[in-house]
């Protein structure tokens, strides 16, 4: 407890002491005055919320007989500058010669410590790396992100990450790096426990340190506790991936509470946050590709928990956020109707289109993992997939329509869930709220004739 | 500290303690086995995330000796099932009379208990208390709302309300009620601390009880510290009223942390949250209007900081979520192009419509407080407002866009914020940003043109 917030002395003291504490963290408690040295403000909220202005800044400067015009640098602080920067100087020298040492006897070991904090580039790696992007079967997107970081941990050893006491449901766990903690430092699963605020807050402060490549993970609904740390990770660009489970009414008998509706809708105007929402283990490599390489922002994969099919034209092109599925089935040109949808709803937009091919109506099948990727596409690439003469277009996911309009438009629609879900199993609930081909399908029809 | 969870009378003893400790709150710890009686899932993760399973609730079954099929209620429960409902009649019956003297001896004490357990409707008082509505002067929103919780309190004696800390900047001190604590159970003043989520929580909370009017506040951007408990108010459809000020860029040299730009998206795509922006202290009045009335669900006032006109023709039609201004200027039927804009960035579009009418454009323009609201109204109200042949439409707000072009359509622009502010005074911050009616104008000569 440092009484005196003025005493320099006595906050070097405080700051020795924790330095010299190495078992547990220490807490520094420092007494001040708000707004100190202000005649008229000092104590009181004014000094918070407002600058002091011109007279009370004067005030102010007479009281700490500071008797120098603004921006003006007395001699003494420049020399102290001057000297900092000495000092800095001859501290950089002497780790400089330290690490060329360490070269010297360690070369191995400095290279992987190079690679680790120069935040090497895996692409090359990844994108050749053939049993990376390979899956043979059906599966939930979260059991496929499950293979996807272990696979990514064979090649980056410096990832690290785990989930909020959910790591089991979440298929987080890396499984041959053993658990990290004070007496494993080598571990590569973190265990936050039921904090996900504190997740996310770690999850940043890794990524700013430097040297290790992070992921966080928890039920996707309960990013409503860790917005304000993802939010964040936005501002400071940190490439934190969140691997966000359980993603919708999927999620099943656990009923509203646990079932997100509007999160995707709060991460997608998140700026600077990309989410990514696979459709298939194909397009969660892309995703996972993506978190793994980006390094100017964080990105949230969105997962289901239930089993979804495995397509064949899915995989690197969704790193372009929005992408034809199925353009060998467009008959002409320019399509009829144009079916968008992400993840788990793909499904119903290709099974509606191969049914109204039958009668003679063209359907283009999108798949839109990610809008902030497609954003960042050419305008002649949108066009592509989106023309602007088409203008029926539905758009379907299972969560708030919220935000899709800007590629439906005034005279296309959105199959969303604009309500809270229900307690259910996921197949029941899908089919309770219009999330069926079928659906799709008489939507479409009704765009067509309007 | 129960240490068998399965033994009732120790429980209930613990019940018993707690009911009889008067002076402060009671932590009932009750040490139990997850999936107990479940001969293989007891104690497993599985017992909590999938359901039994046939053979192993047999098992379970057979381990408590409940010999009964499924939905068979035996006697022995059915008695009791009896027994707690005479009860519970019985009991009724004493609180009536009990009520039935009260009420007697006294008449007005109990009909003011009366007024407030029956969310008494004050639509007609407030809406011909003609000092409710009146404002004569452009102050900021956030200041208007803090007159109109004052005006409020002296009409609803049972409102009671505050801030997470920020009671000054907030403006939501209720003059003449004090500060409820312990020892002042009267007090109308909450005072929250820096605890976001739980004044949410304790929010709901008093408003699940009953009795009294609650209003929780903070800074707008900080609501992603309390999305949790806001999102629970909205599905159990409490009416809590958020007040949320420092609305935008406009809260100037805080800077980025401290300026809200995706947390409108976030609130209006929650399913039963009401989102309202007024552009004035005239719509700010019916934004507490509407809080002061909505009995199924909650309200977030969205306030600024800054000091806004005050408009002649708004007022009680804001409650339709979006409505014409300047009508009388527009010189044809259909305009030619639409400007919408909500709060602040109201004058904006004002301002550019009157310069694009001397240029020979029509632009009408449309305050829309809440898209909520909007939704609300009849086809033709909305036809009536944003007719369909009119293509040529920009929305204005100094936010996230995303959302907006549910209004605007794919040939449409919204002027938005879509990535984070900076530190400046918020004139500054509005003219970088292109929150300008120039540019509002120059954006209407480009879609006109295309």
């Amino acid at each position: 407890k440092v009484e005196d917030g003025n005493d320099v002395s006595e906050i070097n003291d405080a700051f020795n002491r924790a330095k010299d504490e190495s078992t547990k963290p220490s807490l520094i408690i420092v007494k001040t005055l708000i707004g100190y040295g202000s005649p008229n403000k000092q104590g009181k909220a004014s000094a918070h919320g407002e600058a002091l202005g011109v007279e009370e800044l004067e005030a102010t400067k007479k009281f700490f007989e500071w008797n120098y015009e603004p921006f003006e640098v007395p001699e003494e602080i420049k020399n102290l500058t001057t000297q900092f920067r000495m000092d800095g100087i001859a501290r950089e020298k002497e780790w400089k010669s330290q690490t060329g040492l360490y070269q010297k006897a360690f070369p191995d070991l400095f290279k992987e410590f190079e690679d680790w904090f120069s935040n090497m580039d895996y692409s090359k790696i990844l994108l050749e790396d053939h049993d990376f992007w390979k899956f043979e079967k059906p599966m939930a997107t979260r059991i496929a992100s499950g293979l996807l970081i272990n696979r990514l941990a064979d090649v980056m050893p410096n990832l690290i990450g785990g989930s909020a006491d959910l790591a089991p449901s979440n298929k987080t766990n890396i499984s041959n790096k053993g658990d990290f903690s004070a007496e494993n430092r080598a571990g590569g699963n973190l265990h936050f426990g039921v904090r996900e605020h504190a997740m996310s807050a770690i999850g940043n402060g890794i990524q700013v340190h430097g040297g290790l490549k992070v992921f966080v993970s928890t039920f996707f609904v309960f990013t409503d506790y860790m917005k304000a740390g993802m939010r964040l990770s936005s501002i400071m660009k940190l490439p934190v991936t969140y691997v966000l489970t359980h993603d919708s009414i999927g999620v099943g008998e656990d009923g509203p509470t646990h079932e997100p509706v509007e999160q995707l809708a709060a991460l997608r105007s998140m700026p600077g946050m990309t989410v990514f929402r696979p459709a298939d283990a194909h397009e969660t490599a892309a995703g996972w590709y993506l978190a793994a390489t980006k390094k100017d922002g964080p990105v949230a994969l969105i997962l289901t928990r239930q089993t979804l099919p495995l397509y064949e034209e899915t995989g690197v092109e969704a790193l372009k956020g929005a992408y034809i599925i199925n353009k060998s089935l467009e008959t002409k040109t320019i399509p009829d109707i144009i079916l968008m949808a992400s993840g788990s709803e793909l499904k119903l937009v290709i099974e509606a289109a191969a049914t109204l091919a039958q009668e003679g109506i063209v359907a283009r099948v999108v798949s839109v993992p990610s809008f902030e990727l497609f954003d960042e596409q050419e305008e002649t690439y949108k066009e592509e997939v989106l023309p602007s003469s088409v203008t029926a277009r539905i758009a379907v996911e299972a969560g708030s329509s919220f935000g899709w309009h800007r590629f439906t438009g005034l005279k296309g629609r959105v199959i969303g869930l604009d309500r809270y879900g229900a307690s259910g199993k996921a197949e029941s609930l899908f089919e309770a709220f219009g999330f069926t081909a079928e659906n799709v399908i008489s939507v479409s029809k009704e765009i067509l004739k309007a």
